[in-house]
């Protein structure tokens, strides 16, 4: 682009609004305050029982890397007309709070504290819109490979989505969200690269086309490619793309490694088991079959109950896409503030619909674990004073509908979330994406099944403490009595 | 990321099996070959009557970039294991062939090239890729933001989409083709600096939640900002917000410019009329009413229907992700490759869905506008030897349903495609966003009303010319023969 501004900083990558509000707050010299935010989502996406945490490792790069370039303080000052004194004070910025966060792969569900940031009012405010950004993708394409996952069970999984992902981001960090959650390769070289995570692919129809014939085709790819998977459907699937494939694979025999055939358009239900048959009968009965053609959990279920013959499901857009939700409703919510005298104050959103107050308060949150069958019994919100593995018992209650309880013995308790971020220093490395991976398949088996189906399962208790709720109902209670003194107020001016 | 790799070109950015193609060719020597590739989609999205494109300056600037670095050949050689000789070539590979392109903002339909690649084989197939990825994001929300802004009509429309985005770069580019697309701003500062694009911003519930009071944060705001829009929602719409921001702006008067409040939760019908009283009673009749939460074409146009008074809207989730298609399906077929003779020769992909069948040889796309009306008759693509402008009368008949026609004469045949890059070379200079926006306004005004129409539009007529369509039947029976032969030829094996 020819910018005016060469560099491109990430510092920037927010609303104007954080910017604005950061002013006002310097302007009235509380924008050092320290202020909780929460990041949490409120539904869960896709219908899906449980979520798959991704992420962190983008957001801490982004919070080490935070501070407005000299060309940011350049555009805010001659195009948005920002003030000299705040740019001082902007220039300086660099994000100096502290992070306690749950890792990337850990099995996550609605309206608990994913991230909890404890920063200056300021710092806190402006990096909201990026961490949201990068949660809310992140998260929803390791929860939408996860859950197809669930589907495929036993075969091989490629993402295959790049020329379809939502810009050059989406597609690399969907990649990798992709690998979080369960799937085996990416088609994306770059993501391979950078991430350092599998990637697979083989050749495409343009290939046929560029030799006219298939047969040569599928010659020239083997003569130089050991490993061999033939695109089949160039013409014709049944009649020209699998007997060339055969024909080569025959003729070439221990020369080349004849791993399948792809298909990827057309009836894959009947495809599929033709195909299996012809390449069985002409001896190659370990030839894999891999299919792509806009997959997901759906189809595939649907496809398997058909009896079609595959081995290998390569998702693309409908995976990197999220197609049937394609946003995460990721917020960012501030829970506590210091007031004048330095001492941390709740503060709440309310709003009509119950299911969006949020939950105020300096928190922490456990999974509660059966020490008998090792199964999550549900995660525990508590005050930050408060600890439930020294409790013998503890009351689980659904936080809207609390006539739904439980008392829970016998259990470990598991803090779910690290300090990642030290006051500005970052003390967490991140594990690989396929320890990630391998983390997300162990958190799940922490999961009843009945969590973990992918058509109505059941919800999951994410419960606050009693202390937690009284203190939520407290708050909401303040809040009314300073709306109904406003009215009165109102009534006076008026009356 | 703490890559083995410190670089992070985009050249990577590519499904694997274009490398493994790339080989390929070069191992048999004709990876030099001309091929025409053409970029194209084949069913608009959203029902939609149209789309606009986006996507070219991002393209251009990634072919002028397009190299592999010594850490790409490190990583394909060490983690990939590609062979010295091979690398060596893509070593030299730059983008050396020549584009022929639409400008961005310009109105396209299904099945018309939007691209024209000229290029070596496997040039043009290595970068295949990465243009459907930035064409095919960019121009969904272009036509998403034309949609949307075509049933805003003359309020303001601001994207604010940024923390629901599929990634960084969706946020970035999303808010530039929502501003080719028919929108006044972004909130995302980053791509106000990048893109010298309109941004817009007030203040979030977080700031009221700061100061606890809403009066004090209104106040606050105020004492550093000019143009003041309050939100109003944090606590009760009408009974503390919309009172507090009547309060300080009458307390304050000149000394702010009150530009209005938003809203952004609850009844947004009621709540817009409620605070539209309010406002006028408090003699702020030319205060606006900003809105946003969730909304699209459908929410807005239902709103406008109940006579919801809203000035400004704010669009987000469903904008930036095209929540109800998140993806557009363009394609990269290859349509004509030189032969051993170095004489061009058409190609073609087959399948046994008739519209899902290319349309080969190297064409041309004219828009036919009528000279008396002034209004476009219909888009028209020859052969590249054929010029309407010459004809007196050409006839335009659908390309599936063929008995649909008609005679077009008085016309005038514009042709859509540019040379944007001539032997590697750019010849093109992007203008302004918000040129590209006027330019997509201008297009628009050549379509009848029946094409635009957010439901139920009319279909715009994409025809070939007989020739064209001549060449492509006689394509198809050539490969119909060919599979035919296959048939024969097995028979004669088996029996």
């Amino acid at each position: 682009m020819k910018s005016k501004y060469e560099d491109d900083s990430l510092t920037l990558h927010t609303d104007l609004y954080q910017i604005n509000m950061a002013e006002s707050y310097w302007a009235d010299g509380i924008h050092d305050r320290k202020a909780i935010f929460e990041l949490y989502f409120r539904k869960l996406p896709f219908g899906n029982g449980y979520a798959i945490f991704a992420g962190l490792e983008r957001i801490l790069e982004y919070l080490k890397n935070f501070h407005f370039s000299e060309s940011d303080l350049s555009y805010l000052k001659y195009e948005l007309g920002y003030n000299d004194d705040f740019l001082e004070y902007l220039k300086k910025v660099r994000f100096t709070g502290s992070v306690y966060s749950m890792v990337e792969g850990e099995v996550v569900f609605a309206n608990e504290p994913i991230i909890r940031i404890e920063a200056s009012l300021a710092e806190a405010q402006l990096v909201e819109t990026a961490l949201l950004n990068i949660v809310n993708y992140q998260t929803l394409i390791a929860t939408k490979a996860s859950r197809i996952k669930h589907i495929i069970t036993n075969e091989s999984a490629a993402e295959f989505g790049t020329r379809r992902a939502q810009e050059m981001d989406a597609a690399i960090w969907g990649a990798r969200a992709a690998i979080i959650g369960g799937f085996d390769s990416t088609s994306n070289v770059r993501a391979g690269k950078r991430f350092d995570i599998p990637v697979s692919g083989t050749h495409a129809h343009a290939m046929v086309q560029a030799y006219k014939d298939e047969y040569a085709a599928f010659h020239s790819y083997a003569n130089r490619h050991k490993d061999c998977v033939f695109l089949v459907d160039t013409y014709n699937t049944l009649k020209s793309g699998v007997p060339n494939a055969i024909r080569v694979a025959k003729e070439l025999g221990d020369k080349i490694n004849f791993i399948g055939i792809r298909l990827d358009s057309g009836d894959i239900a009947f495809l599929s088991k033709e195909a299996r048959r012809m390449l069985d009968e002409a001896g190659f009965t370990k030839a894999k079959i891999i299919v792509s053609n806009d997959l997901d959990e759906y189809t595939i279920l649907n496809l398997k109950s058909q009896g079609a013959k595959v081995d290998s499901w390569g998702i693309g857009t409908k995976l990197i896409t999220a197609y049937d939700q394609p946003a995460l409703g990721a917020v960012y919510k501030m829970v506590a503030i210091e007031n004048d005298e330095g001492v941390l104050e709740d503060t709440i959103k309310i709003t009509s619909n119950a299911e969006k107050v949020s939950t105020p308060g300096l928190k922490h949150v456990y999974r509660i674990i059966d020490r008998e069958n090792g199964k999550a019994e549900g995660d525990y919100i508590t005050l930050a004073d408060e600890n439930p593995q020294e409790e013998e018992r503890i009351k689980m209650f659904h936080p809207i509908h609390t006539f739904v309880s439980k008392f829970v013995t016998n259990f470990d308790a598991k803090n779910l979330h690290q300090k990642v971020i030290d006051d500005g220093e970052i003390i967490y490395e991140s594990p690989s994406v396929l320890e990630m991976q391998k983390y997300a398949f162990e958190s799940l088996e922490l999961l009843w099944d009945e969590y973990k189906r992918s058509l109505n399962p059941e919800e999951y208790p994410v419960d606050l403490s009693q202390k937690c709720w009284d203190n939520k109902m407290r708050n909401i209670q303040e809040v009314s009595n300073m709306v109904r003194n406003m009215e009165h107020l109102r009534g006076t001016e008026n009356g």
